[in-house]
């Protein structure tokens, strides 16, 4: 759906020592410590608007926003991550102090004005795995992060749809392709950086598709020849192996699961993970 | 986990005539028609303040948190009922223009200083279904919306959380219960108030619960005493009856669905809804 560069200091060699990048599941922001409130000067600020001017943020195939170097959510210290980054009400434009709520155990930004709390939650990501003659259809990106990489369409469900609506439409835009859906495939949670990707199985309406804006090139991979070595993001290695798995012994089925990025590691190392607390119906 | 009171304008008697309220899934916010800006004179913010006085956004069981009759999604309109409400930058704290960004389809609110585009997202609601006995585990709110009506254990994931680990979370919050999740049940789009609900099934892992903050009661129901007259939210009557016809003809499977409740009734009328694109695996 959209052009993206974004925050992967190993892919794009965009330097992080200098100024800190994060960019968490609801925004971009920059700072110099994790903890300091951002764009407090006009040095910054020009920063971000200098990066701004070659990036825009994407809503699609979003797996690798957070650095997950600089940003491992806990129960208390997520909010530090994301929650400390959000200096002012969207509202009524008053600042924001940083407090635990009454009744609650997470800090929140709380509007100092009109008292109004941010509330933040993990995104979802649709998408569709699409079967067609015993091949499926997978999109090379030609947007960064993962640009060349392979990935299935998929991209942030909107306020509005439904996660069976957002999957056919980012099919259409990235893939140029109408499909039908066939049922859930996977759930796939990344704590890490606040998404869950839900994946539908599919088949082509019609055997047309050609690449959309953010695709070089839309192809059908028979099951043998899936670029497993060139795939863009955990989410879809998980994906297609668990594809795989299934096919090997029957149907698919349905899957539930946690993908643990490994801390510390690069957000395109896309084995960097482990898979827990696997669930199949 | 919180306490809420919250905007239905059939249950609190709260007039929506003079003072049109919105709770979309991601901002408390007033308005004088849908299209306006919001909190623009003293007036306004006045009202604002007097109304947070008495109430507290909840993060928990909000699928009744939009007013059907004033807030219908459509792939335009939706944004206007969501972002609009946005009128200042969280960052920067810039004012936002509202417009459609170079290469997107949707508009958005886009800060005019920094460039920042705020991006809204549906949000998931995470919760268990507990068997137990032959029985089932439920929670009768003591919480507006709602109030003294049944629900599963549920509430809104968090930033770091996986949606097993917030549905256990919620469960022990709300019904003071430890348990083991068994398997994915149901994943139910409500489009009109951008929630989906992601319901897993569950065990208990002692045989000890008791009601948390915002449940004044949980009790185990046998199957044929489940309280269908007095539940809370279509996501649970839809829950619930998928579990009965499941549990009739064997066991459980795992649904997709999507709750589209019907334009222009009250957001309590819980009957007044289509399930639509259901699937089944």
């Amino acid at each position: 759906m959209l052009r993206s560069i974004q925050f992967l200091g190993s892919c794009s060699g965009f330097s992080l020592h200098r100024l800190k990048l994060h960019h968490s599941p609801s925004l971009i922001s920059i700072s110099t410590s994790s903890r300091t409130p951002l764009l407090t000067n006009s040095r910054t600020l020009l920063c971000f608007r200098q990066f701004r001017a070659s990036s825009i943020r994407s809503q699609s195939n979003p797996d690798v926003t957070s650095s997950s170097a600089t940003f491992r959510p806990t129960r208390t210290g997520d909010v530090q991550g994301t929650a400390r980054k959000l200096n002012f009400c969207q509202v009524c434009g008053g600042p924001t102090k940083h407090e635990i709520p009454d009744g609650e155990e997470r800090e929140r930004a709380i509007c100092t004005l009109c008292g109004k709390i941010a509330y933040e939650n993990p995104k979802m990501v649709v998408g569709c795995l699409i079967e067609h003659d015993n091949s499926i259809l997978l999109c090379k990106r030609k947007i960064q992060p993962s640009y060349g990489l392979w990935t299935l369409p998929a991209g942030y469900m909107e306020i509005g749809e439904s996660a069976t609506e957002g999957a056919i439409r980012e099919t259409w835009e990235e893939a140029g392709a109408k499909v039908k859906i066939i049922s859930p495939f996977a759930q796939l949670d990344i704590p890490l950086i606040g998404q869950t990707y839900i994946i539908f199985l599919a088949k082509l309406m019609t055997p047309h598709f050609s690449p959309g804006p953010e695709s070089s090139e839309c192809r059908l991979f028979a099951l043998d020849d899936i670029p497993f070595e060139s795939l863009s993001f955990s989410s879809m290695l998980v994906t297609l192996n668990l594809y795989m798995e299934d096919i090997k012994v029957g149907k698919p089925k349905f899957h539930y699961g946690i993908i643990n990025k490994r801390p510390g590691t690069s957000p395109s190392a896309i084995h960097a993970y482990t898979l827990d607390y696997h669930l199949r119906t």
